[in-house]
């Protein structure tokens, strides 16, 4: 096979793509679009990719703009971030707490903020959980990286509903607003507890681009029951995670690979319903830009 | 610096992520997938891109999906595709003719289809080219391998207008739908001939994905005047192919490299006007896949 990306010819399309040779510009943006542009044309030699393939893949892409929150933790690119970061920080001597998982594409900004003994997070006079559906209670305390309470923390929790939907991006439309989303004040002492319907694990939509993609690689579209969490406080990094449920069976079998170690609590349903029992521990921020969230497009309402 | 791309857990994820464990799906999807996760996590890794950069990344391929036609030969992914068909031809001892070149994003299908010594390809009655435009005339033969006449082929021809605009395409709407697109009908003998009004070379849109990433590249995203061309004929393969001006400063600074040798004829002006003899030359079609277009999707009217 004639191999031609080595080639003087292509090795300098390739710079002039990505424009090394013009003063102007973004150095870093240059470099990394230079090997993005190798790596491409390396895989379309490599496997013979014809033209008709290419831009087949290219309408794959436009047709399923909508999707690209999905697709980024269906192909593991999501955690792959997650465990790059990870690594980062254990360069920078930054390691303990609970660890982080993937936000997702479904948070919404702008829920109602609650306070309380026992936050309610879901909205009680809706009506579109079926009767016998479980009532989830999860309580525990936010702590520092010596045990110590963490003060005037505000836990964001966001989750779907017993048939897997979350609200704002609910097809059937019978959801309010922020049913299953609140942003909850803690206090002195990072105790926290809410009171919630028990969420169902969801499926990619039925016949969008992520389905498409997960059926032609022989991969499903499902993840397992989960609750959303993002904690801040002053002082403190930011955390981005999520539990599973120790009990569910398809615990560790998430199309969107967000299930960690120390993020799988087992309910305790001793009183008939799920109890869970959980402690976060947040690290320390180091600076300003720790406190905040990542700058990913989001929701708001 | 920890690098994690080869470790157990990363290549186990990417294998996952694939769907090399499953028996169902696409093998070849599967292969290509892995391929290309991997070198998207190995450039994460190498340049040490955060979350940040990684979601801002994907919102810019999310807000720039209508310009996807655009960033493909902007970063000279449709020039390589050329390249790339060019070696496996050679390969396969299919060499000779007219160069192929990008066929761009403009293409719109249902241009009227006409016949005659010389076929107007623009819309006479139209009044958006200035008085002075000049008068475009292109006249030659279809031929084949021995330089024998192609038989009742039909030359697919369009090129923007004195604006740097194409018809269906066109910012202002002043264009009628199908003002210099035309197919033209040739007889036995291969000989084509068509009058139109001299093209501009164009900019990508202002302030779009394209022309920002240009910027950021340090480059520019400027076209030099330019005719596209398919030329479809029983027994022969499809060809797609423009021609620039031999005497157009700009026709070696192409930001979607469109410009081959062999595609740069020099316009004689001694009329007054510019009149360009060019003759193309047909591969023979080793199948009936030859004679088809490729399956992009394309515009229609």
């Amino acid at each position: 096979m004639t191999d031609i990306v080595k080639s003087r010819e292509v090795q300098n399309l390739l710079d002039r793509a990505a424009g090394l040779g013009e003063s102007g510009g973004d150095p870093r943006l240059k470099a990394i679009t230079r090997d993005l542009l190798e790596a491409l044309v390396t895989i379309i030699e490599k496997h013979e990719i014809d033209e008709n393939e290419f831009w087949a893949a290219l309408r794959f892409l436009q047709d399923g703009v909508n999707e690209y929150g999905l697709i980024a933790p269906g192909l593991g690119i999501e955690h792959f971030l997650d465990l790059h970061m990870d690594a980062r920080d254990a360069e920078a001597g930054l390691t303990g707490g609970t660890p982080r998982t993937i936000e997702g594409p479904l948070y919404v900004a702008g829920a109602p903020l609650v306070e309380g003994d026992l936050a309610r997070t879901n909205d009680v006079n809706l009506t579109t959980d079926p009767d016998d559906t479980e009532t989830l209670t999860m309580s525990g305390r936010v702590i520092g990286p010596e045990g110590e309470p963490v003060k005037d923390a505000i836990l964001h929790v966001w989750h779907a509903n017993s048939k897997g939907f979350y609200s704002h991006f609910d097809p059937t439309g019978a959801q309010s607003p922020f049913n299953n989303r609140r942003r909850i004040r803690l206090g002195p002492d990072g105790r926290y507890a809410f009171r919630s319907k028990m969420p169902r694990g969801y499926s990619v939509p039925p016949g969008g681009a992520t389905e498409r993609l997960m059926h032609a690689l022989g991969r499903h579209g499902d993840r397992p029951a989960h609750v959303h969490f993002f904690i801040e406080a002053p002082g403190y990094r930011t955390l981005t995670t999520q539990i599973n449920f120790g009990d569910d069976p398809r615990a560790h079998d998430d199309f969107a690979f967000g299930t960690r170690e120390g993020l799988l609590p087992m309910p305790d349903r001793s009183g008939g319903n799920p109890d869970i029992a959980f402690d976060f521990q947040l690290q320390r921020a180091r600076g300003e830009r720790d406190e905040g969230l990542s700058n990913r497009a989001r929701a708001a309402a």
